[in-house]
């Protein structure tokens, strides 16, 4: 549903029918029918199976391996320890240690890959190998790990380091404008709060998988799920001292990722295959990847907003403790002054990030990472603010937002937003404009978000096939559809209907450069290279067939696959028969191609309003989540169906973490929800049907003014419930996730029963 | 040794150090260790092995095939017949009849395919197999088959014809100029010969062979040894009624070509995978690739050359009888007027080129095609008119030739040709100008010519890594180190050194836009696109670099894999230190690539002389060939080394159909020389030390100046070594091989002994 007011840029192609239409996404009669090849699928001629020898210890100095029972076991190949991986790269980084070495830092953590020929035999083998740790204490509260005297989460120097670490502390970043602490001191209004979110897996249904091996010229071939093909090729080229152009990266259709599958096993399964020039598969179990993957941490954030009494922000501060895990390399503690600062205008702010080592995982990525949580402190608190100011949640939001050309908290300017769009269109929903006749117990929350996007060079190649149809070759891999959206904007450029286009995923060896498939990247960074490949490759149509139709090329276009003379479609010729005539011993016109290669000059956030409408039972705590909105600015819906699925998905994922998700720990390091029978994410049954509204406020440079669109929807369940619940029954909630537990909890300090033994 | 008075055309790239350097082939180690894997080597899980049912008559009709003991062997999956195969194309040729349909045409022509899980499996069912064939009167003989009351080669009416053929004619073209008898009748000089060449194989080292699967989605898969990879594409999806976008051929590396691997089990194996829904490899024996295979044709030409006492041409009359074989789509009939005319000027002419089906093989293509026998009646002839008008053979030539801008017998202008140079270093060369010391029974003899070439379209991707290492992207198979040669091509345009540029052969499904490795097309015609695509990637390195050195781009070069400002190259960064600041997520320059589409105007025919020194023995015909020369004009030698040793591997294949190769059958069609130890190629030491000399007369849109040079060099040895043998022993052979058995025979019939009993 499109909002009508937006201006739309209009196509260049020459259809204009296939931009905006709803089209199913191309790979899933594949997926549904079972035909996917996933990245434990792909067939690989004399592959052997590997397991891992987890840590049973969170932390453990690690001495010796003992792998002779385990190796006395028919069909086991090896048992490799950290010293069998011909690493060359050095660094405190996970990468660098695909195994431990010497110092195991979280429990699951890969202290030994057995190889064997089957993976029945690899699982025995795994259990018989002895390995000598001796524990020691682990740091699991990241707050408390900051304190003086706190144990050590790494006890040994790491390469690159001349002594042992003396604290656990990683970074600490301050961004200071203005003086906010007096600024707070002369507000009017000033609100603050302690908010804290935990450790959360990207829940991905398909394991952590790949297969490696050698190519008979020495090149290491790697074929997993990643989200990443070129980062994970540079990386291992890096990590094992190989020129790039002897790593390949093929990607796997991917069972979900929402970037937590970026890079995590590739360095183990490359060193298996180095080490032992036979091709090696390693498939984690469902535990495995629950205890030893890379899932996104957990945040403590202490806000304060000081205003006046208008609603007009004075100043910001917030303190962001991170939990940067074991390997803490992929912290967002960077990220903190523009998650916090959020799209608002700020005269005074003070902003600390402070991120933690402890004895957890490694850090990863999930969709709009760290943005939950700190949407969460910012638009709970700026409910809190409005609360006690007695005004509008939403027009306290509208007179603080940026505008165009405010400066950003990196100094970049910002661009045009849709959040006044989103605002707007939350102001006029039914469920906040009736929410005032809700029954008791009931409430309707709402929450603002802005997800920066990225801005990441792409190119594409087209290739117009002997059947006139068009193959797109690209090295992105497909997540939520973009190969779907990147055949829409194809075929709108080439002019021809959608199911003529293909668009393939190459692997890192013969595919046009590509970027990573995260960020909300693809369709704002692909897009406008898709486009410009096949407007160039129907130029070249063009050029030819202006020979065969002895008329100029700029009087033919393409409609429909058809090639005709503008304003004479009845002396249209079928694009197919047109370039079959294209002789290839002969042809004075080039190849029927086009090729771009693209960058932006700006990126393109794309805003996203909230709106959840709660129960909530005051006797158990029970929340029933009754209605769910998303509102986002998309820029332009490509295909609205994929849109809307991209707007459920992030709106369901950021309803599990504000309502049941938590990776838990128990106080010596052990995971304590370590499957799906502990680790809540959310079911269909479990959640409201989610109305999704599409806004478009046209990017300039986005294909057909559209914008990554992937992560801004993930952003306001937490603030959006959490404000619900206020509504609902007037306590307010910092912790995630809000289960049924913590409201009763909150329900009864903010009301203790008039019999004080009742409810104990 | 480059001929120093041509004008080199200076390349725009920056060293200008690596154009017309000596560079091992890049895939060389890998050959020669064993490494390299070739289309029977590759890994396809689950594969079955084929082997054919060949026909044991070189024409029968086929009824019923009885199956059922070779059914019956366990390990059998199938045995597929014509039925079998779902074909939707229709046509008489070969690629719609991959199994017998009724009629077999040629003694090994495939009737059955059995499938098994192992070859030996196979092959025991094979001979399992009842084929009811009932042999009719095979027509082995071109000459004859076109005789009234001939038996028919076919019998039956094939798909696309209403009724069968009447006759065994194939084709019958002529081509006039002016009024060639009225010329030759006036001509005061008159030369005639009939020469004749055998069927010859191309006697690849690898046998075909190939693999074929389906994808989970259905995509049909052909690995094989082809040097057309988007032509079997192509063809596939006309033959088996699919999209192109659902066929994949991926090339494997080549074990030799030489044109016979354009498409021959392509289909046959396409067929059985779509059949059987399994993996199925074919490898062809030796001997099933002897007789089943696609060979050169058999060729029979009938020259009339008139001149003037002064030597200027008057007249050419030919009539060419081609034999067409049992599949007469490749055979070469179109081609006879370039092929008579050869590079001279005819004020008349008359050439009649007559197509006859016989149940020989299919017709294939072979280096120069049709060529080498094209040429021995040209050359042959006009030395013999030479000789006859008492003038310098050269001198005769030199006259004669074309001008740049003369018609040629297609309409199309003559561009400048390295003729001349040739004649003049074949006139300046020791072993011409001191043939008059020579013993007796020595002599030398010379032969003249031009291959037109090709030009073909091409696309081409140039991708910067991480590391600064250029990849090219192309689909393009490796034949006779193209692959080095790019390298060389790309590396001097780039600005590194060649071993930092990797040159890769994607398959169809990801591959820019590549021609067929084949008529002397890839350097000519793919040499422009790589070198603009690595000119585009060294613009963008260079635009990316600018702002890294805060200063023009313009001001910047690449030089041995260092960015430098011009002028200062004390300031230069390396490449790979430059590149690796390009950061994927932000950057506002596009990807460091660059591709290209290229088409060209002309042709760049390349001219090679030839000089053959050879000693008779009168008493048994054996003949010692000495020396041999070639001279050949590259346009611009881009690796010397490969241009050496593609003169050198022409010659010999030259020598071997001037001395040695022929493929024989009997009277019933039978082949007799179905193996090495019949079929006569040559080894090293049957053959002198080749001289090899280089000339350059630049192709105005070759890379640098280069032309294709493939095949010029296969043209000459019979004609050089037929007049060699005129010199020596003042007799002119017209046969193919000119084996000691024909040159004993043809002495004795010029020169009978004087005791008529002795020597019979």
């Amino acid at each position: 549903m499109p909002s009508a007011d937006v201006t739309r840029r209009p196509g260049p192609a020459s259809n204009g029918r296939i931009i905006g239409t709803r089209v199913p996404r191309v790979e899933g009669r594949a997926k549904v029918t079972g035909a996917t090849r996933y990245a434990a699928d792909q067939p690989v001629p004399g592959v052997l199976a590997a397991r891992i020898v987890p840590s049973l210890y969170a932390h453990a100095r690690i001495g010796s391996i003992d792998a002779s029972a385990a190796l006395a076991l028919p069909g086991v190949r090896a048992v490799l320890t950290a010293a069998d991986l011909p690493i060359v790269g050095r660094g405190v980084e996970r990468r660098y240690e695909p195994l431990v070495v010497e110092e195991a830092v979280f429990a699951g953590q890969p202290v030994a890959l057995v190889v064997a020929d089957t993976d029945a035999i690899a699982e025995d083998a795994a259990a018989l190998v002895r390995v000598d740790a001796r524990p020691v204490p682990p740091v699991v509260d990241a707050l408390a790990a900051i304190d003086d005297g706190a144990p050590l989460a790494r006890l040994r120097p790491r390469p690159t380091e001349s002594e042992a670490p003396a604290s656990n502390l990683h970074t600490r970043e301050r961004t200071v404008e203005g003086d906010a602490e007096a600024a707070l001191a002369t507000s009017e209004i000033v609100v603050e709060g302690a908010f804290s979110a935990p450790w959360v897996h990207q829940a991905y249904m398909e394991p952590q998988a790949g297969t490696a091996w050698l190519e008979p010229d020495g090149t290491l071939v790697v074929s997993s799920g990643t989200q990443a093909t070129f980062h994970v090729r540079n990386e291992l080229a890096a990590i094992y001292g190989l020129p790039s152009s002897m790593v390949r990266v093929i990607p796997a259709t991917l069972g979900g990722g929402f970037g937590g599958k970026e890079m995590l096993i590739e360095p183990l399964l490359a060193g298996a295959a180095l080490r032992l020039r036979r091709p090696v598969r390693l498939t984690l179990t469902r535990s495995e990847d629950f205890a030893g993957a890379n899932p996104s941490q957990g945040l403590r954030i202490d806000v304060r907003i000081g205003a006046r009494r208008s609603g007009r922000f004075e100043a910001l501060t917030a303190r962001l403790t991170y939990d940067a895990g074991a390997y803490p390399e992929e912290s967002w503690e960077w990220f903190a002054p523009a998650l916090m600062s959020g799209p608002y205008r700020w005269p005074a702010l003070d902003i600390e990030a402070i991120g933690v080592v402890t004895n957890r995982f490694g850090t990863g990525n999930y969709r709009a990472p760290t943005g939950p949580p700190g949407i969460f402190a910012l638009e709970a608190s700026i409910d809190l603010l409005a609360e006690r100011a007695g005004l509008d949640p939403i027009e306290v939001r509208r007179m603080n937002l940026v505008h165009e050309g405010d400066e950003d908290t990196s100094g970049d300017a910002w661009p045009r937003i849709g959040a006044p769009e989103c605002l707007d269109r939350l102001a006029d929903h039914p469920l906040w404009t009736r929410r005032g006749e809700l029954p008791r117990g009931e409430g309707v929350g709402l929450a603002l978000g802005v997800w920066p996007g990225t801005k990441v060079p792409a190119s594409a190649l087209c290739r117009v096939e002997a059947d006139g149809r068009l193959r797109v070759v690209t090295g992105v891999v497909d997540i939520s559809g973009t190969s779907t959206t990147m055949a829409a904007v194809a075929a709108e450029a080439f002019g021809v209907p959608i199911d003529q286009v293909a668009i393939v995923t190459a692997d890192t060896s013969t595919a046009p450069y590509s970027p990573w498939t995260a960020a909300s990247a693809i369709t704002y960074g692909l897009g406008p290279a898709v486009h410009a490949a096949a407007l160039e490759a129907r130029d070249r149509v063009l050029r030819f067939a202006a020979d065969e139709f002895e008329i100029d090329a700029g009087d033919l276009e393409i409609v429909d696959g058809w090639v005709r003379p503008i304003g004479a479609p009845e002396r249209g010729r079928i694009l197919a028969e047109v370039v079959s005539a294209f002789d290839d011993f002969a042809s004075p016109h080039p190849p029927l191609e086009g090729h771009a290669s693209t960058a932006h000059t700006v990126k393109a956030p794309s805003a996203s309003g909230h709106l959840a409408h709660v129960r909530v039972d005051r006797e158990t705590g029970v929340i029933a989540l009754l209605d769910y909105v998303v509102i986002q600015d998309v820029g332009r819906a490509l295909n609205p169906a994929l849109v809307e699925g991209q707007m459920h998905g992030g709106a369901v994922q950021s309803i599990g973490r504000a309502l049941w998700e938590a990776l838990v720990h128990d106080d010596q390091g052990q995971l304590v929800t370590g499957s799906f029978l502990d680790y809540a994410v959310p079911r269909a049954p479990m959640l409201p049907a989610i109305e999704t509204i599409i806004l478009e406020v046209p990017a300039p440079e986005g294909p057909h003014g559209a914008k990554g669109i992937g992560e801004s929807s993930a952003l306001g369940a937490p603030a959006a419930i959490a404000n619900a619940i206020a509504a609902a029954v007037d306590v307010r909630l910092h912790e995630l996730p809000m289960t049924s537990r913590r409201v009763w909890t909150a329900l009864r300090a903010a009301d203790p029963p008039a019999d004080p033994d009742r409810g104990r």
